[in-house]
């Protein structure tokens, strides 16, 4: 294809993926689903309806909450085969640690210990198995992870589906189980409201969202992937920094006694993520946490303005925790004992639902995310 | 393809799944998850270790027991799509049927209660979702999986993955939690042995596995999938027979206070998988239960002899459960008032491991199934 002149504008729509042919279907199946829910009842358990429209899915099953949810990794196993083709080197370690991000950092936002993943390793074909040394990094990647957030690694699923999955790639995901214990962790914003701290905690990357846009981006350099971005990284190998684990963070703010009282994972859609929660609240940002120069090079190079950018990635931002004015700093002092980069970056105020970044002048409204 | 005499007997090798290459990925694997079950002990829990190899991972979390599983459809979408193609109908309320069974029949073997099924959908690209009408008829088949098992839809992922999976395809695949409540229901063997009965639950066909080989076979097919194979059914028609959802029947023998000792989920290498527990005894069939039309049409199209059709596809039992000799009466007739027929079709013995299939004369030993 020929390589786009670098000033023209990208936008998601153009990088692939469309997703106004996707939400209708979204919310069918999510007025499906929602009514399969009273089946609990007839087990002696509730669902936590709360939690639909969240990033994972809550039952009571009494003693605690159990949580569940599948994920996907998405595009970013297209940029490690690339940069195999380039470098020689395997990256499916790395990969290995954003599939089970993608499922442990959305487990985690209800308040959930993630103890049981399964993986779901969906190949081309048998064929892709014959690389041994890729599939070793994806067998000590994934263990690298499960170890890294103290939780089980139960089984899985290695199909081969030739004629479904592309050849000579691979399908990958991670089904994650885990319990809200006690129940009082469980953080579906009842107790978010005015005057909560806003902390983010720092991301490595690009995490596994916005690959799209990316992988297009790669099409118009000369150099492609292996455009310097600063630090020494090619813009392949900069793409490719793991996503953060975030569960060790959650866990030590339990044991410290921090009640987190709402979270989201920083993921599509970008900032536009702290929005959530159906409260109208206003969430106002002071304070930037400083950008991955991936970042900032994608923004540049795909001309976007801040609105775009941290509308659509991370920007340096991967988790953000509401949690009580006071604990605030706490919370940044636990997160960087784990080497997690945090910042106290705003505050929570009454007001209607938008978030106000104010070092950028830029404000999203309540209609900038359709999540539910 | 020029399609090949249909006297030339079909190896599973011949149709596409090269089951030596996945093994040793599969073998180092299992070896780096069973090294992360320890970390369940940091959170006060224990992994029972004797689900490992079986069909669903089991975690003691105190009142009861937590199962989880990951389980994807394999290839049998691309029969619903030629046979849209064929005859304008989409058949995709069965394909979300036959994907839950996926998970659902693999996770009550534990004895678990199914609470939780998360759908995930990874289509070639967002175009997928263009056809309403099929996916109101994923949508509408996934929920109506869901109410036959009384089990709660908690949400999923519905990725556009242009690239990794096949432009115009779907990889389909479920998470399930449940729980074993009460903790006598695991059923991971210890009570399997001599004098135990082997109830067979009937298939409806072909189930979800044995599709590779199934397609291959639609290719020598003069009419190929619109072949007559019986009961006014197209070859197409009867291969897309929704698999059983044989969880009604578990959760009736609990409640009716049958004690199920094991049970094999039989798919991948058919009656194999009543060698699956690693104790050695001998299990003897006196009583098959009646083939589905389309499962003999394939045996004697691909050329296989009965060894080779009962090792390889379920020959009409999808479902087998031990249970001790005074209660397998019982068990057919709870599982017949829930409409899926059922035959006591053998019995356990003290012996050397293997399974003797005496109407046929047929004898696997242990070394013909290697699941662990």
């Amino acid at each position: 294809m020929e390589p786009k002149a670098a000033s023209e504008a990208l936008s998601y729509g153009l990088a692939g993926v469309d997703y106004d042919l996707i939400d209708p279907l979204k919310i069918a199946a999510q007025r499906a689903a929602a009514s399969t829910g009273a089946h609990l009842v007839g087990h002696g358990f509730n669902e936590i309806s709360a939690s639909r429209g969240e990033s994972a899915y809550v039952v009571d099953v009494g003693p605690f909450y159990v949580a569940s949810i599948v994920e996907c990794l998405g595009s970013k196993a297209l940029v490690a085969d690339e940069m195999t083709r380039l470098t020689g080197h395997s990256w499916y370690d790395g990969i290995a640690q954003d599939t089970i991000a993608m499922a442990i950092n959305d487990l985690i936002t209800v308040g959930a210990t993630p103890l049981v993943v399964q993986a779901y390793w969906a190949a081309g074909g048998s064929e892709w198995f014959r690389d041994a040394k890729r599939a070793q990094a994806l067998i000590d990647g994934w263990k690298r992870a499960c170890d890294a957030c103290a939780v089980a690694w139960g089984g899985g699923e290695t199909p081969a589906l030739a004629g479904i999955v592309a050849d000579g790639r691979i399908d990958l995901a991670a089904s994650c189980t885990g319990i809200v214990r006690p129940k009082s962790r469980l953080s579906l914003g009842d107790r978010l409201g005015p005057g909560n701290a806003i902390v983010l905690l720092a991301s490595s990357g690009i995490h596994a969202n916005g690959l799209s846009l990316a992988r297009k981006l790669a099409e118009r350099l000369p150099e492609g992937y292996l455009t310097p971005v600063g630090e020494g990284l090619t813009y392949g190998a900069a793409l490719l920094a793991p996503t953060v684990l975030y569960s060790p963070v959650t866990e030590a703010l339990a044991r410290e006694g921090v009640a987190v009282h709402y979270s989201a994972n920083i993921t599509g859609h970008g900032w536009r993520k702290l929005l959530r929660h159906p409260k109208p609240l206003t969430y106002r940002i002071l304070e930037l946490p400083p950008v991955p120069p991936v970042l900032r090079f994608i923004q540049q190079q795909a001309g976007h303005d801040d609105r775009q950018a941290y509308g659509t990635l991370n920007m340096g931002a991967g988790f953000a925790l509401f949690v009580a004015a006071e604990q605030a700093v706490r919370t940044t002092t636990i997160a960087r004992a784990l080497g997690v980069e945090a910042v106290v970056a705003g505050h929570v105020e009454a007001g209607p639902k938008q978030l106000v970044i104010e070092p950028l002048g830029v404000t999203y409204g309540s209609d900038d995310l359709r999540v539910r």
